[in-house]
């Protein structure tokens, strides 16, 4: 069973996977596990009896589970940082906390071809791995030992990828993550202060001033945030309020296809395809929600829901860790601005 | 000028390098800054004039500056993150705050031997060394516009080292930043439940179990931490409190030097010299305390100085980005036994 264990000094989690322990010699010489013949894919159409049974497919119809014809699927992670099973068993041991590693760990597979990227896709496949996404989340908060659903990408191998088919992972926590409590804390401070929304006020300021904004419809806007992290780093946002990902209309994830696309081919077409993650910032589970002091107040009107680009050009380093703080080499006024006049095409 | 700005919802600062802008060629095919001839090193003997003017170097005595025969070197970084003249222009911009990028930015020049890592030095070279860091801080204290003095260093290019000679950097940031203020806050909500130093008791507790200890000597403990972010994760402590790392005696560096070198050495040799970064973890600048809440009734015993050492042996990938938590698939308790079992000897 995997642990979570609490830092009583930073106050933050971390999953120690000790079904998979690893001794050093596993980290030498960079072994990976033997994933079957070279340039076999797991992920790929004609293989769904190489990967744990599925939980999950879309379009729904008359294909058997487990058989091909799919246009996304998901299944369980074969090697799982957290386990379905099971109680939370939190424990005090001294001044240290800990818990069972219960969770979700699931791979979200994006489509049947292992060569498409997400910025080449047509619409209708990119509407179907959104609602794929809605589809888990709102499997998911039915669960109610799960504090939080992370949906995150991958993408190459510096960016932490160990397949190359398209996918995306979900990884469900039993705790609200303390980068998640941080938003949900500032959020709530400014929803008390103003009765507004934090990220709608800076909606406003950034639509009006447009020197950060890459692309906008009429439902989204893609911008390169004002304190950027990394270079060429975009945050994706719906203009309308929402907390939650998963009340999303299909109109909404319509929209959200054409930007999330646009947004991923400039990266892709000004940068040469770089390495990059992508995380989905949606609203804890109300259960979660429930303990943050004030939350009943504010009916979800303080938090909104968004999507973190970030490019993997530079590398982290001491300073970062040490801190928490970054050094971004490129101001995001001149990466918007990039991105903005980058030429790209699309299928449909 | 460099540029300071604040992320309005988690509430964590950014350097934004305005001056070396990069632009998206930059990025591709991973060029790199000319450094002179290949194999050339501006920071080995003999090449003085090859760095800007130098600030400090060891030993003391009747060296002309920039000239060979030190042991100990410390120059300003060439392409410095942070400026050193100017003021802070604290501004806010909409719901944005930004202040000029003023800070500090040297390199300490480890020994003038090109190949000599840390696990290798003699005890008086560590010792050396760690008068360096001494001395910087305690001269950077002075600056009333420092908040923040930053000890750290990356080995190897994986961890973000750019040259190969060995040196370690200081950076000088005006604020406080965000892990350390966390760190600062769970100290001092610790001292006024117990009027006890949190680390001090972690400490206690983790020599009575002595299952993550890797090495004791009279003065400081090696340790890897309950909640380890990273396989092979190592702490080291003074055993006897102190919030100050500048206030050490020599007698306490000389101690340090050993522990510090056996820890290094240790992960060295179990793996195959990994890359790694270490973060001097020190108490804030008394300016930057005095503005905590609470701060003044502690007199400096709530926080404890400590060196992390992180060896990079496994990718931080999306879920690390959008949660702030980790996966660490060594549980700390085998990392250090591991360490413990390992044979090392040294010159000295």
């Amino acid at each position: 069973m995997p642990e979570l264990r609490k830092d009583p000094i930073l106050r933050r989690w971390v999953i120690i996977a000790t079904e998979r322990a690893r001794r050093p010699s596993d980290f030498l010489g960079k072994k990976k596990d033997t994933k079957g013949p070279v340039g076999f894919c797991p992920f790929c159409d004609g293989n769904e009896d190489k990967t744990p049974p599925e939980i999950f497919a879309l379009p729904h119809g008359n294909r058997q589970p487990n058989t091909s014809g799919w246009r996304t699927r998901v299944v369980p992670n074969k090697y799982p940082a957290l386990a379905i099973e099971g109680d939370l068993g939190r424990q005090g041991v001294g001044y240290y906390d800990r818990m069972n590693g219960i969770g979700a760990h699931e791979v979200l597979i994006e489509t049947p071809d292992h060569d498409l990227e997400m910025g080449d896709m047509s619409i209708s496949q990119l509407v179907m791995i959104l609602k794929t996404y809605r589809a888990r989340i709102s499997d998911l908060l039915n669960d109610r030992r799960l504090r939080y659903l992370l949906i995150f990408k991958n993408f190459g191998a510096a960016a932490g990828a160990s397949l190359e088919h398209p996918h995306t992972q979900l990884i469900a926590t039993p705790i609200t993550p303390r980068a998640v409590k941080q938003e949900l804390q500032s959020a709530l401070d400014h929803f008390h202060d103003k009765e507004r929304c934090l990220f709608c006020d800076i909606l406003y300021q950034e639509l009006r001033e447009e020197e950060r904004i890459v692309s906008a419809n009429d439902h989204f806007v893609a911008l390169c945030p004002f304190a950027s992290r990394f270079p060429f780093e975009t945050w994706i946002f719906p203009k309308k309020h929402a907390a939650h990902f998963s009340t999303s209309s299909d109109d909404l994830l319509n929209q959200l296809a054409y930007c999330l696309r646009d947004a991923l081919k400039r990266i892709a077409t000004a940068l040469d395809s770089p390495p990059y993650n992508f995380v989905l910032h949606n609203s804890p589970n109300v259960m979660s929600r429930a303990r943050h002091p004030g939350y009943w107040q504010t009916l979800d009107l303080d938090y909104h829901w968004h999507i973190e680009i970030m490019p993997r050009l530079t590398k982290v380093a001491g300073f970062e860790w040490g801190t928490g703080f970054y050094i971004n080499p490129t101001p995001p006024e001149q990466a918007a601005k990039y991105l903005r006049d980058v030429k790209v095409s699309f299928p449909d």
